[in-house]
C-alpha cells in the first residue's frame, strides 16, 4: 500500500525566536524527507511557552499525517516538549532506564552533582517506540497517536541527526511503504571553481532530467548532486552510475570522492594504499593541517606527527631551518618552505614531508602582504616541489584555505604515485 | 503610547521546505526585532501553494500583531504572497511606477525580451507605504489592515535586509512608540554545565525581569543571556553591570568573557600580561590545540608553537619521551602526558608546556577505553599537573572536548599566577 503522507517540522525554543541559531534542523530534515518521498508542508517555530507549544501541536495536529518535533527535551525547566505533547494525548510517561542509567553514570564519572532536574531527560511516553540516544541524553520518541506519526528528537543537531537517521528514517520507509525511490548522490571536485564545472558540463545538464544534475559551490570545492527516481533500487542505480561516469569523463580529473567523503579521508586512504607515511611542518597553519589528516579514523597508520613551527626560532632550533635561510629569505619564503618540508621529513622519519608558510594577517610581514603562503613537497623519493599562493580573506580564511590547498596538492601526488 | 506587540515571520518558498536552503531571513529579522522590544512568538514556513499561504495569513491574523511575510513578490507563478493576501484583505492593487520603470529598463538595458509576469513584480496594494528595492526588482509593503501591521518584503536575504533596515525597523520603532532601549549581553562560562549553573543562580532568574537572565548552553561551554529594557543608554548599562556582578558573585571562577570573547583569545591575552610563552606536545588532538590559540591574532608574542607526535616514535625520538615510560606505562599514561608536556616545554623553550594524549576512537588503545584523555601541564616555574578525563561522543568529538579542556586548564591557571 502507498499512501502520500504529509509532514511538519516543529521546531521548539525560544533561541529560535530571538534568533541566536537558524532553524538549520529543519533544513536537515526537510531534505531527507523529501528523498523519502515524503512531503514537508509546514516549518513551524514557537518558544519555550507551554500554552503556545500546545497551541503549535494542536494545529499540526489537525493538518499533518507525520509531526516532527524538534528540542524541548532537555533537562531544565524551560524545555517543554513532553508536557505539551501530554495535554494533548494524555499519554503515560515512563523512566526509560538506558537513559537514566546513562545520565546517573556520566554524573558519577564526570564527578558532578546531579540535580533533579536531570532524571526528566530519561522520561519517555508508554508504549512509545524509544530511539537510543548514544550522541547525548536524552532519548528521542515516536509515538502513535490518534492515527498520527509523532516523533520527538533532541534540539542539539548532533544528536538529532544521528538519532533520525539511524532511527526516524528506515521507520518511516517502512511505514510509507513507497515503491518509488527516490536517491541521490553528490559528486565532489577540488581545484575547480563552479562556473568552469558548470560550462564543461552544460549539455549534459540541460539534456539530462533523470537524474537531474545540479551544480553547488561549497567551503572546500564544488560538489554536483544527482537525484534520480525509479522502481527499484538496482535501476536508480544503473541511472546514476550511467551520469557520473558522463561527467567524470569531462571532470574526472577533479574528483575526489562521492556522498560523505572527504579530501582528508581519501588522502589518508591514498597513504595506506601506497604504503607512505607523512609528516607535516606547519607555521602561518599552526597544526590545523595535521588535525585534519588526524581527524581520520586509521590515519595512526600513516601520519607520523609534525611539528609546529610558528616562532622562526622552533623554525631553526627544532625543526633545523638554517639560520643563513631564515636570515637572507625570510621565513615566508620558498627557501624556507622548501627546507621545513625536507627536514620534517627526515626528523619524523616520514615518506612525505609538507610544509606550510605563510602570513595569516592581520598584518603583513617581512614586507610579504597578507595571504602569501608557500606549500612545499619533499618525498622521499626525491621529488621536490614548492607552490606559492596569493589567497584572499580574513586570518581564519586565509588558514583554512592553505590547508585545504595542501590536501588538494597532496592527494594529486599520491594519484600519480 | 507604548504598547506590547506579538510579531510573527512568514517565509514562503518550497525551496525552505525541501531543503535547499535554511530560513536565516527568520533568524536575522528575529535578532534585529527582539533589540526593538518587538517579540517574534512565532516562526512559520510555507510551500508556494495559494490555500496554504492563504491558511498561514489567516492563523497569523488571529494570534499576531505584526506579521512579516518574506517571499513570494517574484515574477513567476509560484510567487502567490500577494493573491494570498488578497484573499483575504480584498484590498486592490496598483502599479507602484518607479518599480516598474526599473523594471523596464533592465530589460531595455539587458536586451532581453520582457515577459507579462514581470510586471507582476510592481504591483503593490492601494494605500500601502511601499519600500523602495535598491538592490532588487520587488518592492517590499507595509499594509495597516484590521488593525495589524502587514509586512511584505523580499525572499532574497540582501534585498530584504536591506528594505527592513531603511524602511522597516524605523517605522516599527515609530509604530510601537518604543522609547525604550533594549540591550543584551552575553556572559560566557566554562568548566561548569548548564543545568548547574542554572541551579546557582535560579533566585536571580526568577527574581528578576529587567534585564532578564537566560542560560543556554552552546559547543564551548554555557552562556548566560542578559536582556534589558531602559530609557537611555547609560541606564541600560547600569543595569546590565548590576545584574552582571550579581552573577559573578556567583559563578564567577567559571566566567571568561562576554559577547563575542573566545576562550583561546582570553587565554592569549593573559599570556600576554603574563608575559608567557606556550608550547604543545599533541597527540590525539594532533595540532588542534595549537591551531586554535594560533587562530587568534597577535598569537605570535606568546606561541612558540609545538610537536605533534602522534606515532610513538616522534614521543621517543622528536620529542625525547623515554623509552621506559612508553614501554611500561604506554603512551596513553600520566607519565606519558608529564614527559611530554615536560619535553616540549623544554625543547621550544618555553615558559608553559602543556600535552594531550588519549584515546580519541574508533577503537580502544592499550586497554585503555575509547574517551580516555590525559592532560599535563608544566611550567617553568616548577609546577606540574596531570589530569585525566573520560570523554563520551565520538573521535570528532572526543578531540574537540580535550582541546576545549586544554584551554580552560590553561585559562584557570593563568588567572592564578
Amino acid at each position: 500500500m502507498t499512501k502520500s503522507f504529509s509532514a511538519e517540522i516543529i521546531a521548539v525554543g525560544t533561541e529560535l525566536l530571538l534568533g541566536q541559531i537558524a532553524n538549520t534542523n529543519a533544513k536537515w530534515l526537510s531534505e531527507k524527507l523529501a528523498l523519502l518521498g515524503i512531503h514537508v508542508y509546514t516549518h513551524v517555530v514557537v518558544g519555550d511557552n507551554l500554552e503556545r507549544v500546545e497551541q503549535a501541536f494542536r494545529q499540526a495536529e489537525r493538518r499533518s499525517d507525520i509531526v516532527l518535533v524538534t528540542g524541548g527535551l532537555g533537562p531544565t525547566d524551560d524545555d517543554l516538549t513532553r508536557e505539551a505533547f501530554q495535554r494533548i494525548s494524555h499519554l503515560e510517561m515512563e523512566e526509560y532506564s538506558p537513559a537514566m542509567k546513562k545520565i546517573e553514570s556520566y554524573f558519577e564519572r564526570s564527578k558532578t552533582k546531579m540535580t533533579p532536574n536531570n532524571r526528566k531527560q530519561a522520561r519517555v511516553f508508554k508504549g512509545s517506540h524509544v530511539l537510543n540516544n548514544q550522541a547525548g541524553m536524552a532519548p528521542g520518541m515516536i509515538v502513535h497517536y490518534n492515527e498520527k506519526i509523532w516523533i520527538f528528537l533532541p534540539g542539539v543537531p548532533r544528536e538529532m541527526k544521528r538519532l533520525a537517521t539511524d532511527g526516524v528514517f528506515p521507520y518511516l520507509q517502512q511505514q510509507t511503504g513507497k515503491k518509488d525511490k527516490i536517491q541521490s548522490l553528490v559528486l565532489k571536485f577540488i581545484g575547480i571553481g563552479e562556473s568552469a564545472l558548470e560550462d564543461a558540463i552544460q549539455d549534459l545538464i540541460q539534456a539530462q532530467s533523470n537524474p537531474t544534475i545540479a551544480p553547488l559551490a561549497q567551503n572546500d570545492g564544488v560538489v554536483i548532486r544527482l537525484t534520480v527516481k525509479a522502481d527499484s533500487d538496482e535501476r536508480a542505480n544503473t541511472l546514476l552510475k550511467a551520469a557520473k561516469e558522463k561527467i567524470l569523463e569531462r571532470v574526472g580529473i577533479y574528483y575526489y570522492g562521492e556522498n560523505d567523503d572527504t579530501l582528508e579521508q581519501q588522502v589518508i586512504q591514498l597513504l595506506k594504499e601506497k604504503q607512505l607515511t607523512i609528516a607535516a611542518a606547519e607555521s602561518l597553519t599552526g597544526g590545523m593541517f595535521a588535525s585534519k589528516l588526524i581527524s581520520v579514523s586509521g590515519a595512526s597508520n600513516v601520519v607520523q606527527g609534525g611539528i609546529v613551527s610558528y616562532h622562526a626560532n622552533v623554525k631553526q632550533k627544532v625543526l633545523g631551518v638554517s639560520k643563513e635561510t631564515i636570515e637572507k629569505e625570510g621565513t615566508v619564503s620558498k627557501a624556507c618552505a622548501s627546507e621545513m618540508a625536507a627536514k620534517v621529513r627526515e626528523k619524523l622519519d616520514a615518506d612525505i614531508g609538507i610544509s606550510f608558510t605563510g602570513v595569516a594577517g592581520p598584518n603583513e610581514e617581512e614586507g610579504n602582504p597578507v595571504g602569501t603562503v608557500y606549500i612545499a613537497l619533499h618525498t622521499i623519493s626525491g621529488k621536490k616541489q614548492v607552490f606559492h599562493y596569493e589567497f584572499m580573506g580574513d586570518r581564519s580564511t586565509i588558514r583554512h584555505r592553505a590547508t585545504l590547498k595542501g590536501l588538494e596538492i597532496l592527494f594529486q601526488y599520491l594519484k600519480t604515485v
